[in-house]
């Protein structure tokens, strides 16, 4: 995953403005032509500053820059939280010479807390001699919060590069968007096209991952396509996308806060679609399975309790539940299986937990991760 | 707390028949009269075995005891988990002399294993010998899983007296039911009428506890009234049971799986009644701000998130929150409070957190706990 070049036109650099400690704090992602842009935000109504701005930024459908800073989210902070957003963009859109406008600002960390902007704007002059090709990897690390590793991706199209990088460990369920994530490209593709493939490859990968069920207000997926690469196979675009973001997501999910595992939660059999997916979801949220899943307690009554819980009627005896190739349930009973085997299963680091509820062709694949005392100790300390 | 005497007419047992370990698991509550009686169960689609029995049995508004058994709740067991039900409440109403019609069955504990059903049916003979009046506390005893402490009332009202039991600590979310609790009383009071007022005192008490946002399998909460006492004045007799059951709810949030903190989430200023409600469970259930409170730490911005996930619209400017009387956010702006006052506030057993939205009548009052290790442990480890 050494790839850490940028595709044509495009550079970043990273630094470590102090924001909260001596970590890298602060990115600038720089494309040399305005290209073509996309977008999708948090639906949480409290959204950061940053969003607020943002949204408005991406309404022509064109962007030169994203500017990111970690370890505060710039959230609930009032109109001083708005104004902080205008003074450091107009800042970077100085020493960048490109419109303010064409700027896209997103801020990830503690919320409720005003934004130390003195700090980030020291930062700024001489930015633009640092700027670099390979800043990919830099950027990713960046962004990170509580992240223990950065996430970033690279794949060649026919000549043409795609780049995403991602941040997210805590406060993941992402609504519509997810946390942080960042898409550059050479391709030439028009705005609207864009942003038609980035949403329904959000809606496969990032929309299908949860660590906690919490909804952050900072939720961001943003894409660039500066075409200086020229056109490309959009089909096989879409797929290379969709396969990038998904990877990405199960990386957010094995990052999840304390996780020791990674959690894949497989519906079928559903009316629908959205049904397989609230079936998914309400599995991957649920503490008493994720606390089970990180004892490797082969407890999984605890499936069966959730199922049952749906908002739509369910037939019990048509249920049937699996982990990994090892059957628990089916037809109203308990499966003939080898608790040992189950016991095993559960002692390795990707777990997945296949339903079918034998009713329709809805099906959702989505992930998250366990639930341990890490977790518990992360948050339990997070400003403090 | 040392009211153990049942009122008139109840009788009750509590035995050690071995179903997981030697703690007490099995207790019979007995009328000497057949007793008007209503019941409230769990909405999950998997309900137990014995909450299909006792749906049949409570329709006729009448009931003349309770057998319940805890350390194996007899869910997802098949026709088999029927068959035993229907074993056991032969062999106790064979032993009392009552019609097996009459009894209310309940079990609580792992999901998905058999019951022992011979070990129970072994303890029967000779149970009528052991009941005794002043048996609360024992039975109170007998239905606890993980809880760590017995849960129980006794109220006098004009010569009325009014008891209740409950269990519950993990798995708890309760859904127009709860986990088991039972009511006895000796007023005399018709089988409609004791359904209403207790729906009402339900929906204000048990229904406003969350520890975990799981609904268990196997939620009742059930009553009997068997008038040996005569009339009682309606008004008061709810207001008792209303007050006995919240501060019954209260017991089984501060007894929370693994928690070191009740948390007390008021919410007032919603459009309505149930917008609230759902507000206070979304709080109530955040495992960002379970963890946070564990931990003391003033991380108000979790409450701000969760706010702003509201399926609802909210204004950001109109809302305030504060902790205890420490004001943390108002009118979109963070509060200017000591932070120093609001950690040690959080240093307390008790955290009250209240929620203003501004927006119009709507409130909710309701309890649920923090996350701790012990939460993560006890869930990790529960069946091996």
């Amino acid at each position: 995953m050494e790839h850490t070049q940028l595709p044509k036109g495009f550079y970043s650099c990273a630094k470590r403005l102090g924001i909260k400690d001596d970590t890298p704090d602060f990115t600038v992602i720089y494309s040399e032509t305005r290209a073509a842009a996309a977008a999708m935000f948090t639906k949480n109504q409290f959204c950061g500053a940053p969003v607020t701005v943002g949204k408005e930024h991406i309404k022509d459908g064109f962007l030169q820059a994203f500017v990111i800073n970690s370890k505060n989210a710039n959230v609930a902070t009032g109109n001083q939280g708005i104004q902080d957003v205008h003074t450091i963009i107009a800042a970077v859109a100085e020493e960048l010479t490109i419109s303010p406008e064409d700027i896209l600002p997103s801020s990830t960390g503690v919320i409720g807390v005003p934004l130390p902007v003195q700090k980030i704007i020291d930062g700024i002059p001489g930015l633009r001699g640092e700027l670099k090709k390979d800043g990919l990897k830099d950027s990713a690390e960046a962004i990170m919060t509580t992240d223990t590793f950065a996430k970033y991706r690279s794949e060649e199209i026919d000549g043409v590069t795609l780049c995403a990088i991602a941040k997210g460990s805590g406060m993941i369920e992402p609504n519509m968007a997810t946390m942080l994530s960042y898409i550059m490209t050479d391709a030439q593709i028009e705005p609207e096209t864009l942003k038609a493939v980035l949403k329904r490859a959000v809606d496969v990968s990032f929309n299908m991952v949860s660590v906690d069920g919490d909804t952050s207000t900072s939720d961001t997926v943003a894409a660039m396509a500066n075409g200086l690469a020229g056109p490309v196979d959009l089909e096989k675009f879409e797929q290379v996308l969709t396969d990038m973001l998904v990877s990405l997501a199960k990386d957010l999910a094995r990052d999840g806060e304390g996780a020791t595992k990674l959690v894949e939660v497989q519906v079928d059999g559903a009316k629908n679609d959205n049904e397989a997916k609230a079936m998914m979801k309400s599995i991957i949220n649920s503490p008493l399975v994720k606390t089970a899943i990180f004892g490797a307690d082969p407890n999984w009554g605890r499936i069966i309790s959730t199922i049952g819980n749906a908002e739509y009627p369910i037939e019990p005896k048509k249920v049937s539940v699996a982990f990994g190739n090892i059957p628990v349930f089916s037809g109203g009973e308990p499966a003939e299986s080898n608790l040992e085997d189950l016991e095993s299963y559960l002692e390795g680091d990707e777990i997945v937990i296949s339903i079918s509820l034998g009713d329709g062709p809805g099906k959702a694949t989505g992930w998250g991760c366990d639930l341990s005392y890490d977790y518990v100790r992360i948050n339990g300390e997070y400003t403090t």
